[in-house]
């Protein structure tokens, strides 16, 4: 029995610390948080200040014809469902350009701002729009309040077409280190 | 006793494995490491080169009356108090653009840069500065050198009121995670 | 021995206990993994759609003489040799700008984006170019597919000299943490 115990003993003291030491940790199998909310992009065309959340800050380039370079700034809402005119849930406010010559890609940084009875917190993320791709995957840098220290994916899945004036993008936000 | 034993090396074992799976934690009492800085954004206006250490790089849209879009580039000093002319213990290097149609509000991302007998290495910053919000955090999304994988909160405290050719911010850096 | 098993079930509890709370953690001795590729960024100058994959979407500022507040949008191709006619192993889809008054010196944000047979996904990029040290570290502040969640650092080495209409980067792209 004595043997045995000190064997045990011996074995939790390895586990743990080589846990300490290796970076390399299991996939988590779930998010310990998930939100999905709808991108409503709706862009400044000079004579409607009313509805627009997004502008243009930069020409597109030249280079091909999918508006490389091109660079919008927005502060727009973000709803539980599809429509528009639904209550924001939060707003993301940052930045997009598109980055391809032969297609139309982009690539965002943002955060998301919770400012409800439900959440109050921001969670920041930025990564590359691959448009050709029905779902891709951006990553989840930080948070605050609420989401203090999070990491995780957004998923974005096209929803109304990007490029042009309104578009919708269904964000699939799942958190896996949460605090 | 031989069984309490085994019971107690169950429920380590138990405690172990959980920890290891869980991506939730709790949430850290105090930061690793703290460090409080001035910022100083002083706009170059065509014939300040001299004492300018930001520049906008593009002109504001139009969508409100509230620069919407200007986009500033910045390489400013950060001082240990709110002096200008006090020595900089660090320069923050990146850009912000205000980005909201109906009050002053910004988005930022940037990059501590300390060379200094004390610290060596970048702390690198994210997020959304509400800056209708007396106290508002940012992202601390990773570092480099004595920095090494830095993870926390930047929090911005205004002082000289932004939106003018100079402005002056306290940044509160609060790292959760360090190496 | 009774009394012995108590102490060091007592120790395994508290070190178990104090590494949960704690936010320091030990160095990584070497990175889970570690992936080295050149950059490739060639500017486009109006007449070179074929071969630009980059291009400067706002003018430098007049604030000094190196190109302070040119931001440059890429979408370009990351080679294992230093050669620009080897097949891409994944794109560099991001921007960057020149931020400093008296030198040349950058910031960037940017994915590293892969779709091969040996990787798909994404690493995602930001952090200071200080372009006077040889070497120099960014942060990786997320990954997703191959990459899920991945955090580390990209050394920067200067191959061909930037500020240039074509330059080349040696990126190490060291991950110490993988999932």
């Amino acid at each position: 029995m004595e043997g045995m115990v000190r064997k045990t003993l011996l074995i939790i003291l390895c586990l743990f610390i080589s846990s300490s030491l290796t970076s390399s940790h299991p996939k988590p199998a779930k998010p310990c948080k998930r939100i999905t909310l709808y991108y409503h992009d709706t862009m400044f065309k000079g004579n409607n200040v009313q509805n627009a959340s997004a502008a243009a800050i930069t020409n597109s380039t030249g280079l091909g014809s999918f508006k490389f370079g091109e660079t919008v700034v927005f502060d727009d809402p973000m709803t539980e469902d599809g429509d528009l005119a639904s209550p924001a849930m939060a707003r993301a406010q940052g930045f997009y350009f598109y980055n391809m010559k032969n297609t139309y890609n982009a690539w965002f940084a943002y955060s998301l701002v919770f400012n409800s009875s439900q959440y109050k917190g921001t969670i920041n993320v930025m990564g590359a729009d691959i448009m050709d791709v029905d779902r891709r995957d951006l990553s989840v840098v930080g948070g605050t309040g609420d989401f203090f220290m999070a990491r995780g994916i957004v998923t974005f899945i096209s929803d109304v077409v990007e490029g042009a004036d309104y578009f919708r993008l269904k964000m699939d936000v799942k958190l896996f280190e949460c605090y």
